[in-house]
């Protein structure tokens, strides 16, 4: 009976998420965000007011936790065949995505909610994605790549103008900092240890991540003097 | 007797912005930034909320504004006597205060707000900064370095990890950035150009950046063998 309670509990809890995410994304197509309150939502979803205020605490929250669940991946990053070009393919995909009106809003509401439950929950998705593209990597006998090396120097710059509004990232700037990463001598990859009291990174268990220092995201010798600027995808065929 | 109507209202005006801003870090030192109200906030200014309102639109974007010019400098930074530990300095005091918890309440309050105004002012205050310590490299005969690159390759990693909460930015992790900058070799430098449609880059003239193409943060003759890890402030004497 107490398990029989539970279940259904359970199913009743996951059919009110799910009733309040998509009143949410269906007020949040025809409505300015800022226009969009509690009692609104909580008439499209049929739900109480306080269903959503005993749920979520507030609106920023239920609005990041809509954010986290439509910003969370749904598939594999493409598989092009080579890590360079495996990388390259995400990257675009990652900034098309990021930099659109609708990603832009995604990342504010998730930076918008009190607390960090919510950034936390993102943080680990893009390294997901990219162990995925190293763990091909060797199970193709292609030399792998640091995933840090590819979340500081590459994710990080173009999120930051993403929020900073102050440079729109093109193709050809992600292009500029993925050659970066290749011209790194192979001894001045990062040296410094991640903080082992961090334990907040997310939803992420550590032996999965690719740990080998190597700083190249693409096999080098191809093309001599090729140049970032203007060439698209040069891995891709 | 125009002019004078519009020197009244314009120190009138100042004098509500003051009083508002004053009252938002009053309340902000003791109340949960969750509990505070645009009525609170207006009681404890002397002033209606329909004054509020009418000026900052909503509750999100007065706290963004207040962000704004807490976040604004208002001090060169220190002049240490060389570039390399210039920028030390700077980047250690930059992790330090945007860590904190006051730092991290800034932050989000400016990217919770609607649009992307209150961004695109913060968007200046760094470049701003690392513009006066490449005017100083200049001014003592030092290379100077590359304002973005120090910007996407230092100052983004930082940011990204105090906001996604996924790794504590910690002072070897930003002498392990700045290290890796001089590890570059001199080709390498971003080679894309900033897309010229940017026209957000904001307050910021664009003849006052230092535009040089040098990688090199630091004088790299310095201690051979030098290595990142530990060694703390290696450009320091």
């Amino acid at each position: 009976m107490a398990v029989k309670e539970r279940i259904r509990v359970g199913g009743r809890s996951a059919r009110i998420q799910s009733a309040v995410h998509e009143a949410v994304k269906r007020l949040g197509a025809v409505t300015d965000r800022e226009q969009l309150t509690v009692p609104q939502i909580a008439a499209e979803a049929g739900v109480t007011p306080s269903t959503i205020y005993r749920r979520w605490g507030d609106l920023g929250s239920l609005l990041a936790d809509v954010a986290v669940a439509r910003l969370r991946p749904i598939a594999e990053p493409e598989d092009t065949g080579a890590t360079a070009s495996d990388l390259r393919a995400f990257i675009e995909q990652f900034m098309e995505e990021m930099s659109s009106p609708v990603g832009r809003a995604l990342i504010r509401d998730v930076f918008s909610a009190p607390g960090e439950t919510y950034p936390v929950q993102c943080a680990g998705f893009t390294p997901e994605h990219l162990t995925t593209i190293a763990s091909r990597a060797i199970a193709r006998g292609e030399t792998p790549f640091d995933i840090d090396e590819v979340l500081d120097h590459v994710v990080a710059p173009i999120i930051y103008h993403i929020l900073y509004g102050d440079r729109e990232p093109t193709l050809d700037y992600c292009h500029a900092l993925l050659d970066r990463l290749q011209s790194l001598p192979a001894t001045a990859v990062r040296s410094a240890p991640s903080d082992p009291a961090v334990a907040r990174r997310a939803a992420k268990k550590p032996a999965e991540r690719a740990s080998v220092r190597a700083p190249r995201v693409a096999p080098p010798k191809r093309g001599a003097g090729r140049k970032s600027t203007g060439s698209k995808s040069p891995g891709r065929r």
